[in-house]
């Protein structure tokens, strides 16, 4: 028809090929969210897995995740260098993971809460999405380390703030008060005098987020070591194929996490 | 951190000021989810009941909205000139949308749907969304009127289609080869002699889609046109404020439809 | 050959279709070529000649523009709203603007100075360029405008500062410090009763900058005004095809301009 | 004033962060152009002389460049990974460079030639250019194998095709035909046998190009090698500050070429 020209107008962006895509999903609004649904302060465990199975069926329904992060009301997802999902379109990337994330969130809620907990239409979990791009391996990891330390800060701050309040008897306005300007050491130390709390022992999922990655089974790490070059790389590759999804709340800015799986770089 | 550096490499689209932003959805592999679900072929009245009260639940959480238009598994949303949603950020506007638009659509359709029939986690109704700016008016009809003779032809075709097979007894081959190479009166002439079907007396939504408008109630048109100037009706808007959104299926080829509405464009 | 997969590295941007191109270009550090060929100051009406002659050349090599305004070492061209040079790749039009404009302006630099005062390979006139997409007419009038007003303030005050300067003996230092804070009406009343100065009978080039308009040759206006369509309009260019280029140091900013060219729009 | 905000419709691409960036330009309608001054066929020294100046010149002026490779109307330029020449803005990048390099082209030309072969106003060279980005060193160095092996590709069929019609008396269509579907093999027999040229002994610039390269005078490149790492590299680099550039025709393909330059890349 004489009105098809419009559809010339669309643009597309085409993430450059040959680095590393990851996709962040966040929350919208979740400060409200979690109100409303009454999350547990600071770390609300029924919420985060509800998050972390959705984290899991996306890296079930999409085989180029390689590894996902989250924490919060957020999760980002690596896709491997290669990945040509949707001819690495933007656009269709970005509102194909928001899309599934929501989907998979508002699901397993409903799923995993009782009758009277069920989502209300005035207050969905709904998601933004985007990609970026990074050019090389050491990005890649400063990037899930970007992610790592900023749950570390956001917990430590956040479970002296709400013992403040809730065992200290504080309102929050005095609670922030209180913390303005204190240092990691600080509230360490306002945990364990004022509330008898070692960091340490919280639980590792509220400290370190949690961690998906397609693990190729029994890698021989030794092997690689030997030859640590991409065509060994790709050899071993060949004869070890079957891989599966392991969960982690362990330390990604060591380096050790990485130099043992080679293949996500590849 | 050492580590922020990696925000650095997120980039921004910030849609053209002043023009005209549609965002379109469209469901993803509502092929097979319409063969999954058993929808009623060739158009399910509960499914597109559920699709658009999931647009107007759209309209209702983003007043920027003040057209929406859909049919089978898409919906178009136009947004006022000069909407400032996310400072028109590309990525954020169909993120949302995206992830807004598939939680409704879930919501509803377990909302409307019996307990038997509620959906499945490995078959969730996704939905992907992209934005299309254009610089003016005649665009804007131009855009519907695509879609809507979009929705026609394929009606047409689908109504022809499924008559063939389910009352012709062909095969979905034997149907495909009859309809090759036919025209509009072709198939309406199919229709008519074999299966004493009158095109015209087809339910208006199949035929037309459906349109939700925010409408200014009582707009007082005559006034406009003694004066058709953007202050007059600036002028008549700042006395009638009150708006309301109303469904039709109605034809929006014809000017009339637009003529009639000129706060659209303003 | 196995290395033709880096063109795929190669993305465009294609100038949003039916809108409005200006492409801009500004002379790069002329603040420091200026001083090296020891232009006039405020204005150098040898180096003023040699922009608007490579602008004009412009305009005879490049049919798709149909105005150019410029002062200083900088210049607009707008491009035919239905303008498909390039396909509307914008890394080409740029590019080729960057560079006919740099050409035109080296050549007609050599051409009209003298032997001694030929261009020197580590002082050559480059320049920057820029494409803008504008949807609407009046935000081509706004452009301008907002152009000419830049000229008008910069040429105010270059002109009061020089004064003060050359023959008000100050050094540059006391000149702009005399000027700060000072209004549009100050600088105005300096020129007139230090230095007998009556801005508005300086020179219209200086004050207004410089304009080229591809017109119509004996445009109707009056036939137009009586029917003011776009029907009308392209009924009265398919009689009148003759133009030409012509050249003004008028005023942009009053809407009389653009009235009267109503073709500079279609 | 209140047109400021037509200045908020610029947009601003900014390339990748830790890419390497190549800037091509190439000759707009050189075939005309070389027409038009009567260029050697198949290879005009003098054009390549100028043309390899300009290149030079470049180098000279944005330290950023680190390699340059041109053949015919081309040159490609290799910025080092961490540049921060426009802050990486795509734009003042691309029109900078076809800028410079049509003005330094245009100059040479004119210095290199007699009075009566200076530059004609309506034949000017011309330039456009285009950023691409590559995320790694293997990308890079497919990049130049690309330009070098068309380099090849051209040059042995613009060498016979002008054999055949200077010297083999036929008309460039007689020449066309004889050279469809003809393999370089064929092609190097045509030459030896009808001709009595051995392809191998024409002129490296003709059959390689032209290669610039930034280099660390004397780089001790056994000592890298003991110990190839990103800070051995960075420690060496610190005592050996001093660099040239320095001009080869060499082959760019084999691995040798890069693997003696490690610094190109980092
Ligand atoms: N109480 C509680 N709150 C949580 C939990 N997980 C996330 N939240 C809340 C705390 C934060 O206010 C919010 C996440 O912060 P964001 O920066 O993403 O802000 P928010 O989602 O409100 O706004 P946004 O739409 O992302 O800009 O979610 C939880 O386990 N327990
Ligand atoms: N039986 C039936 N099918 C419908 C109805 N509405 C939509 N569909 C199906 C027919 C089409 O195969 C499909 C919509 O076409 P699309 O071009 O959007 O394709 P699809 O969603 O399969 O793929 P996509 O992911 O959009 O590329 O949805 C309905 O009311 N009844
Ligand atoms: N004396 C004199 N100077 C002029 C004349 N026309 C332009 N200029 C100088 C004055 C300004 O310093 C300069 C233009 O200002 P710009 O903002 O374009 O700065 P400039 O080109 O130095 O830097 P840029 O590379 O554009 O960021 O050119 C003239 O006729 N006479
Ligand atoms: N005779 C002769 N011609 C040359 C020489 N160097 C380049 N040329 C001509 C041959 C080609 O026709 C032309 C370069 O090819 P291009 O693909 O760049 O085409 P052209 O510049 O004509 O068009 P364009 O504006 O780049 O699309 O320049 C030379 O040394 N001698
Ligand atoms: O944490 P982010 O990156 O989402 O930061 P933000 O401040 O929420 O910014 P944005 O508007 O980009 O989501
Ligand atoms: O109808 P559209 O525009 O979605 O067309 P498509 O063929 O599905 O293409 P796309 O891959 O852009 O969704
Ligand atoms: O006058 P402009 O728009 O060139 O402004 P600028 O401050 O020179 O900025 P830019 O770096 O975009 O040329
Ligand atoms: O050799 P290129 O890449 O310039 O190829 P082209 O066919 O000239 O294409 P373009 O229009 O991108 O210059
Ligand atoms: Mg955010
Ligand atoms: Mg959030
Ligand atoms: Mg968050
Ligand atoms: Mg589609
Ligand atoms: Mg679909
Ligand atoms: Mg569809
Ligand atoms: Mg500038
Ligand atoms: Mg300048
Ligand atoms: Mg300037
Ligand atoms: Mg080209
Ligand atoms: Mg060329
Ligand atoms: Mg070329």
């Amino acid at each position: 028809s004489r009105f098809e020209y419009v559809k010339s107008f669309e643009r597309e962006n085409i993430l450059l090929p040959q680095t590393h895509i990851i996709i962040r999903v966040d929350g919208k609004g979740f400060h409200k969210f979690s109100d409303f649904y009454n999350f547990e302060k600071p770390n609300d465990i029924n919420a985060l897995n509800i998050i972390n199975l959705s984290a899991m069926k996306m890296m079930e329904t999409f085989p180029d995740i390689i590894l996902a992060y989250g924490d919060s009301d957020e999760y980002s997802f690596l896709l491997r260098k290669n990945c040509e999902l949707f001819e690495r379109r933007e656009f269709k990337l970005i509102t194909t993971f928001a899309s599934f994330f929501s989907s998979y969130y508002q699901f397993y809620w409903n799923a995993k809460n009782s009758p009277e907990d069920q989502l209300k239409i005035d207050r969905l979990p709904t998601f933004d999405a985007r990609a970026i791009v990074y050019p090389n391996r050491e990005n890649i990891i400063d990037y899930f380390s970007w992610r790592q330390v900023d749950c570390h800060i956001n917990n430590l701050y956040n479970t002296t703030f709400w013992m403040l309040v809730l065992k200290g008897g504080m309102t929050t306005q005095e609670a922030e008060n209180r913390l303005i300007g204190t240092l990691s050491s600080d509230k360490n130390e306002i945990l364990f005098k004022e509330f008898g709390i070692n960091y340490n022992n919280e639980p590792e999922m509220f400290k370190k987020g949690t961690i998906y990655v397609r693990e190729v089974n029994d890698f021989p790490i030794g092997k690689y070591r030997e030859n640590p070059t991409i065509d060994n790389l790709q050899r071993i590759l060949k004869r070890n194929k079957k891989s599966s999804i392991n969960k982690y709340h362990c330390d990604l800015i060591k380096e050790s996490f990485w130099n043992d799986r080679p293949y996500l770089f590849i």
